[in-house]
């Protein structure tokens, strides 16, 4: 039987390293503690003393994960001595971006190594507070334009925007600076201040650059607000003192960073995500929920400890697992059913006015889901009209309300899926379904399918565009059989297909090129884990997925990486207004020929009597 | 604001009509009582003397549903006299078909027609039994077949299967029978008896032609039992105790067929089903489900009673409605979050070694998602194969044990969405997503994309491949506006989509040519409900949407009629065998522009305060 999978993946989008907190190291990839963070700090600005403490900024602190084969090794032999821990620093010094490597055991650093490309780092936090709260505040132009459209200044609140890249041929580390008005709501991303732009360097931190262009409504407050103390009666329903509960305890327990469920699955979860991670108890997870906080460096180094980043919880929704009635037999009728209870971690990772709910779920089957829910508010322009019949442009929008258009948008989410199916050395294996014309006579049928397998021997055979062909996509093993000789593999369950609508040579797309293809299979390389390139801020398309794949590498019997791509194309309604109703995506990785059978037979039957006794809360 | 939504949506997929039970009428389309099945079936027997009842036989009784003016004139006035009761009719009688239609207030004959086409009527469960359990028994050549394999008689098991359609210029009412070996298991689809065919002639109720052609071994019984009971340890969990509990009560109340909920969402769920419905609590559906009983009638016209048919529950997965944290507000944090309570409506249909799980889900916010999951028991075919080295032609399946193939195989369920979208005339919108080349040199852009919306004018306007262009499928009232101006609708969000992969010539593909197209849309027409037509057994694709959508009418703001298929090819894996984890799909309706607003913006949050105490069960 195939026995051990050990999915190490790794989810793509970045800016902060969220680490869930641990008292004792377990694992190499357990990411770094409070004093590993501090231990970090103090090396680096001990090797670039400075006058100016100011000038050296934290962009980003976090694990360096040690080489697959390090990894690989410990795993098989726990008890062995782990590898060395080491952290991976970027920092902004005299305006330069470092890429530094520290030792965290020998207390030294590594490697330096100053970053040429055109691109820039991870934000800060505290960089872009700087930038939207107090610059504004004290800049004469933007004063005056709050005065002339007679607003009050103390409502006004500004956000900072990456400015991208549109082919110049020199570009600055600087941000966009929007502003919205939250005079009367806190849904500040529907009132904005159409017109200003303020531009801000962010290695002077100065506005450097300013326009007030015109002057059009701010969308009024009224209907915008969603908080519920708020709200006026009439009432929806809320969850009403119902609750998924587990009075006997749950099927899983949290060792470190690792999970144990009852079936001996053992699974790290480990994520990236941009933008704050907060989950809030008995909302954003149900009340069975565990929940792991998590550090991130601050940018003067310093660890920020932020609660409830993560959760975990096993999920019933009522869902069957399998069953079949048999009917066939005289006399006899045989029922037999199994509920589907899954293990679900989640994060929810806000980016401004975007919520993105982050779904990793674990079946009993081995099947993996991944999903993605897109709520929060929209980004929305202020306009003059007040009903559509007075629209007679292109406004690239829905009209949502007065003087509110709804813009259309993208969101794309590339999964960097590090599969090892049984093992590193794995193919890609396109199924191929194709239709066979039966020309010779032998049946009165045209026409049949069959499957026609074909190994992708290089990157460019793995460039999957999901339409143009049916095929089923499986990471194979192809040095593990089954007992019956077929190759143990993971297949690949995509959802609903969407394609970038942007020209090829378009900036944006040139930057975001790794969503050409739906699929893409590379070698493993520690040094390509972010689909976009690690110096995104206004990157130019250099240093990401679909330029790394040009090499063209071999990818057959290889330890490779999937990498899958979430598309959504998103036209507003009247219904994303003032918030929006959640809007899911996702896709499956589900064991093919990976068992010698169905992994979830002998999961046990249940009936009334495990079902428990509850009342209301007094 | 857009007011009255009334979905009244029929699920495709035809044998028998279930009749959830009620006491006394409500609604025009409440199905049949059980003394309306008897009172059919005593004025059809008056109407058609025979000297041998066995002549006639009901193939079918369900309601004739009262032309929908009529029915919305009722809706308008549910105080008014409902329209008179029918039933629509189906027998068999002197080898012909009648189609019947009943009054039930004046207890007469209506109309009777005999139909000349093709096809055969929906096949009785009686007939069925009778010719796979009494026809083998006594036939001596079968006998033969089973001795000369040195096999239990008593261990043989017969099935019918409909024998198709390929290219016969004469074909009569047969069926085909396969049979399986039980020794050992009660998981006979996976013990064929390969090589033996008999065919019977169900008119005559006898066998017309058998065939044994070859002798190969059946595939063992070890390791294909899934009943609980026969299960050795270890076990795997199950759901240990744990439920989705509502100490203060469910959020909806059922009255005859309606269900209402909380927020005065009317609902009119009404099902047919292919095969036996048949749902288990506590574990087809969770505990806190409600259990509809449903009737249909027997061949000889006597109500037959399916207990908990349907299944009616609330849905707590623990995902999230809507949320938003805002961060962008100076020294404060905004975080709120609404967990989503939908309703389902869940049916199980057992169709001979397949269990299809079908699921409508209510959403608070107004969608409505439709799932499908695929379980029970893989169609397999015996082999001489004990192992894939030995394989060297295309056995069009996966050898997933000894001598046994799981035999490549689609899935294809289309529903017929019968939408009223705030009012009977509608029109379907292809909302474009088109790129524009932006050459005049107004932006360093090279392209953005927009939306050009194109209202089909005729059907074949409406004949949609969802993956040649990419579009925002839309119903639309094209009578009825927001406030601010948008048109009211419903837009379809799509699952995977799988296209047929059969050439359109092929027999098969002739007969399931409403496969052609992901998207259909045609104008409403009672007497076109079934894609593959009333008359399918042995039908020739001439009475099927595709024939239906050729006369290409009007149904621009027209009651229009929207079709979406669902399909899946299936490649066996091992995990697959012996029993089949669940394979989901599923599309949704959500609301677009139909409300002024998000319509869940006003639900409660909720709190630790609302959870309820448990303690296990004595």
């Amino acid at each position: 039987m195939a026995s051990t999978f050990k999915p190490i993946l790794f989810l793509l989008l970045s800016i902060y390293t969220f680490s869930p907190v641990s008292s004792h190291q377990h694992h190499p990839l357990d990411p770094l503690t409070p004093s590993e963070f501090n231990l970090v700090r103090t090396i680096v600005e001990k090797s670039f003393p400075n006058p100016n403490p100011y000038n050296l900024t934290f962009q980003y602190i976090g694990l360096d994960e040690p080489d697959k084969p390090t990894v690989l090794s410990w795993l098989s032999n726990p008890a062995s001595k782990p590898p060395p821990r080491r952290a991976f620093v970027i920092t902004r010094m005299e305006r330069k971006s470092h890429e530094i490597m520290v030792d965290l055991s020998a207390r030294s650093i590594v490697s330096n190594k100053v970053y040429n490309g055109h691109g820039y780092p991870l934000l800060t936090s505290n960089e872009q507070v700087v930038a939207a709260t107090k610059l504004p505040q004290k800049y004469k132009p933007f004063i005056e334009s709050i005065k002339k459209r007679r607003l009050n200044f103390s409502d006004v609140v500004c956000s900072t925007y990456s400015i991208g890249w549109f082919g110049e041929v020199k570009s600055k580390r600087v941000l966009k600076l929007l502003c919205f008005y939250k005079e009367g709501t806190v849904n500040l991303y529907l009132r904005p201040l159409e017109g200003i732009t303020l531009v801000v360097d962010l290695d002077e931190m100065k506005i450097v650059e300013y326009f007030d262009r015109f002057i059009i409504p701010v969308p009024k407050a009224e209907g915008t607000e969603y908080q519920a103390s708020k709200q006026k009666p009439p009432f929806g329903p809320r969850l009403n003192g119902a609750a998924f509960v587990q009075p006997n305890g749950s099927g899983f327990k949290i060792d470190g960073h690792t999970v144990r469920t009852n079936e001996e699955l053992i699974i790290m979860p480990y994520a990236s995500g941009k933008g704050r991670g907060r989950t809030q108890p008995f909302a954003d997870c149900p009340s069975n929920a565990v929940f792991l906080d998590a550090y991130y460096a601050a940018s003067d180094g310093t660890p920020v400890k932020t609660s409830n980043t993560f959760c975990i919880f096993e999920r019933y929704a009522g869902d069957i697992m399998w069953r079949h009635t048999e009917l066939g037999i005289p006399n006899e009728i045989i029922t037999e059913v199994r509920p589907e209870v899954s293990l679900v971690v989640r994060m929810v990772a806000t980016v401004g006015n975007y919520d993105y709910v982050l779904d990793w779920e674990f079946k009993p089957s081995g099947s993996i889901k991944f999903g993605v829910g897109l709520t929060g508010v929209l980004e929305v322009k202020g306009a003059t009209y007040t009903h559509t019949d007075q629209v007679k442009e292109d406004i690239h929008g829905t009209l949502l309300s007065e003087n509110t258009i709804g813009v259309y948008h993208d969101h794309f989410l590339t999964y960097h899926l590090d599969l090892d199916v049984d093992g590193k050395d794995n193919s890609f294996v396109k199924n191929n379904l194709e239709t066979i014309r039966v020309t010779d006579g032998s049946s009165p049928r045209k026409s049949y399918w069959t499957v026609v397998s074909e190994t992708a021997k290089t990157e460019s055979d793995a460039r999957i565009n999901l339409v143009s062909k049916p095929s089923e996509l499986v990471v194979v093993n192809p040095n593990k059989k089954t007992k019956i000789g077929n190759n143990v593999g993971y297949r690949l369950i995509p959802g609903p297909v969407t394609h970038a609508l942007l020209s090829y040579d378009d900036y944006p797309q040139i930057r975001g090129a790794f969503t050409n293809n739906d699929v893409w299979v590379t070698p493993y390389n520690k040094s390509e884990k972010w689909a976009g390139g690690l110096f995104t801020d206004r990157s130019r398309g250099d240093d990401t997925l679909a330029v790394w794949s040009l090499r063209n590498r071999k990818i057959e019997n290889e330890d490779i990486v999937m990498w899958y791509t979430i598309g959504f194309h998103h036209v507003p309604s009247q219904e994303d207004f003032p918030v929006m109703p959640t809007l899911s995506g996702g896709f499956e990785l589900r064991p093919t020929n990976f068992f010698e059978r169905n992994a979830v037979l002998k999961t046990r039957a249940i009936s009334r009597v495990h079902l428990p006794n509850c009342t209301t809360r007094p």
